[in-house]
């Protein structure tokens, strides 16, 4: 039973995969209030610049900088207030040598400044006169036409993750729509005679599907739309039928296996009909979920995942994850689903492989790092799962891991 | 103009927030497939064992443990197959001495089996006699009922960001509903005779309103519901009218109010109109974003917030979106954004305040830290935050942070 020819490390596995995928990104334009969380499908650039004109960044006094040269406490500059920048409009006035104007923060300066002095270090001489009591440099307490962003600069490159501060941004640019990819459909398809949906009362040796529901979570945080095709029975023929149907009707299929040998042969015989190149990648040299499929069929992905419910997140987080963000041309998926942890126990492993073992997080003391405490589970065992924070990952070069070492736990 | 009475530590002025806010939390029953990023509104046990029964968790020979005491390659024991156990049914026959039945990965063990023999330590003798070269224990490579999780466990506390495993785990339990928090409406009001919405060309003086996208953003992110009120005149009857309409809708307000000293006034009377207690915090130890007021109105929290966007999302981060958390009864919000990292430059700032520095992180060596490399940028500058992937956060008792410190970077 030679089920694994070649069993190869994970990066080596996913660009194997990613080489036969086409490159296209299929895009969408949506307004940008709802483009929360999407990748941008082309690079933007600023149309006009920001600020459009000079604003004050304080209550105080516009003025021409070279008027307050040398003012200090002893020895203050006299300048005869003109008029009060209002908010929102232009002054209507400009500002001429010894002169300046109240101006509020935010507020347009009038011709002629190029400064704002702090109404701190200002006061009130006779009718219509301050006192500044401190130099100001061209420039001060003020920004320029263009200080945030310049027009045609580079606002976001193509492959951006849009976040709250780039929706914002946007905004001020009165960019209204953004064109971005368009969210990838992912087929989600268990096999096994033992399964059952989640509404079923199981009957003896049967268990609810849990695959199918766990990797939808995870297709939704990668910005993927997931698609539940059901269960489909241990018998070929309703399999293909069932894979054919799903791939049809999305962009990628994820094939959640028994983990029996003969169904997982089944699986591998259905996957390679599915259309050419077939099965690129058969066995990880990652633990749990050696016994993986990468395909692509037409090209589209197709992952032939192990139906223990802790090997399926893995492998999912490994290759459907990183893939779904593929699809949506992602430069990098978002940076927020690892810490760095300070490992509480010796974990063992074997070089030339992936572990990838369950894990509670402790808050980190002042100063420190959180800390990773291993849980030991089965890969059968959801529950593992549910009472840990994510994953340690143990290296690929790694003969084990020593307690106070430096890891990396994936949240899951 | 005496404007900040007391300016508290963050920690303080957010408990003294929450000290007010009534401890209930709104609840509404949803369906577990769509419960993905909800809040648990109340414990979860499990009502069955998983798995139901005993199962193999290897291809192999279900067995009675004692039969192979002792067994080994130069000297087996022998055993009569009597049967394959089905998938997904119950085998229908029992194992006596002397007897091993076949069974698959996941598939239920027979009456009288107590273990699994892995099919690669036995060899076909005659017919339907194999030899076990390896003795196992009881229970070895079988989950026995509740071994994943017993009945009446606890599955989920009250207060838990579920997670794609716990929709999952939730799915195995054929737990089909969940009572989840309500998600908070938070109702946004942009004030500022200069703001525009976004769909307007801005005339002189004119900017933008950029709160009202980004705020929105991070309120979505933190499984609130951000209700855009749009914009009110730098008028105080106009501004308490289109804030008293906003509360009414919603359960939190967020008040975006312009940066002069003239406008924050005015907020704050707003503010202190609108109910009791009102007014708990006017001035925050946090740069930027010092003149920061928190209220509750009605039972409700009610945010003033600096206008400039860089401080708007400083102080949303650190009083708005733990308390959407909290108005989710969320134990912890989700641990996803927060890394440590290495700062690449000295840090200068001062005792007595919180710092947040804009910063692009750059990714870990093999077996080191991520670098943090810190912004200089102006905090009403949005394109600061747009260029980095996080704010440094300089501690309320540091002076400085050097360069090579380890920093937590809160990704923004």
């Amino acid at each position: 039973m030679p089920e694994f020819f070649t069993v190869l490390p994970p990066a080596v596995a996913l660009a194997k995969l990613w080489q036969a995928l086409p490159s296209t990104v299929p895009t969408e334009t949506v307004a940008t209030v709802e483009a929360l969380g999407r990748v941008t499908a082309a690079a933007i650039t600023a149309k006009e610049p920001l600020p459009a004109f000079p604003r004050s960044t304080m209550d105080g006094y516009a003025v021409r900088a070279r008027d307050t040269y040398g003012a200090s406490q002893s020895l203050p500059a006299y300048l005869v207030v003109v008029g009060e920048a209002p908010m929102g409009r232009a002054p209507g006035f400009s500002i001429g040598p010894g002169q300046a104007a109240l101006v509020h923060t935010g507020g347009m300066l009038p011709d002629g400044a190029d400064a704002v002095v702090m109404l701190e270090v200002t006061q009130a001489a006779r009718h219509n006169e301050i006192e500044v009591l401190k130099a100001v440099a061209p420039g001060e307490n003020a920004m320029r036409m263009g200080d945030d962003i310049a027009a045609g600069a580079a606002v976001l490159p193509a492959g951006h993750w849009l976040r709250p501060q780039d929706i914002g941004a946007l905004s001020a640019l009165g960019v209204q729509n953004v064109d971005v990819a368009r969210r990838p459909r992912v087929a989600l398809l268990a096999t096994g005679d033992e399964l059952v949906p989640p509404e079923a009362t199981p009957g003896p040796g049967q268990v609810r599907d849990v695959n199918s529901f766990s990797l939808a979570g995870q297709i939704t945080h990668a910005g993927g739309l997931p698609v539940r095709c059901g269960i489909a029975p241990d018998n070929q023929r309703a399999l293909r039928a069932a894979a054919e149907a799903a791939l049809t009707e999305t962009e990628a299929l994820v094939l959640s296996a028994g983990s029996s040998v003969s169904v997982r042969d089944m699986s591998a015989a259905v996957v390679q009909s599915l259309g050419a190149p077939g099965i690129l990648v058969h066995g990880v040299a990652v633990k749990p979920g050696k016994p993986t499929i990468l395909a692509v069929a037409g090209g589209k992905p197709v992952f032939g995942l192990p139906g223990n419910p802790v090997s399926a997140m893995v492998i999912a987080d490994l290759f459907v994850v990183p893939t779904v963000w593929r699809l949506q041309g992602a430069l990098h998926p978002p940076r927020r689903h690892s810490v760095q942890a300070r490992l509480s126990h010796n974990l063992a492993s074997q070089t030339g492989r992936v572990d990838y073992v369950p894990a509670r997080l402790r808050p980190a003391e002042p100063g420190g790092e959180p800390v990773a405490e291993p849980i030991f589970g089965q890969s059968n065992q959801i529950f593992t799962m549910v009472a840990a924070d994510g994953m340690i990952i143990v290296p690929l070069d790694a003969t084990g891991l020593s307690a106070g070492d430096m890891v990396e736990v994936r949240l899951f």
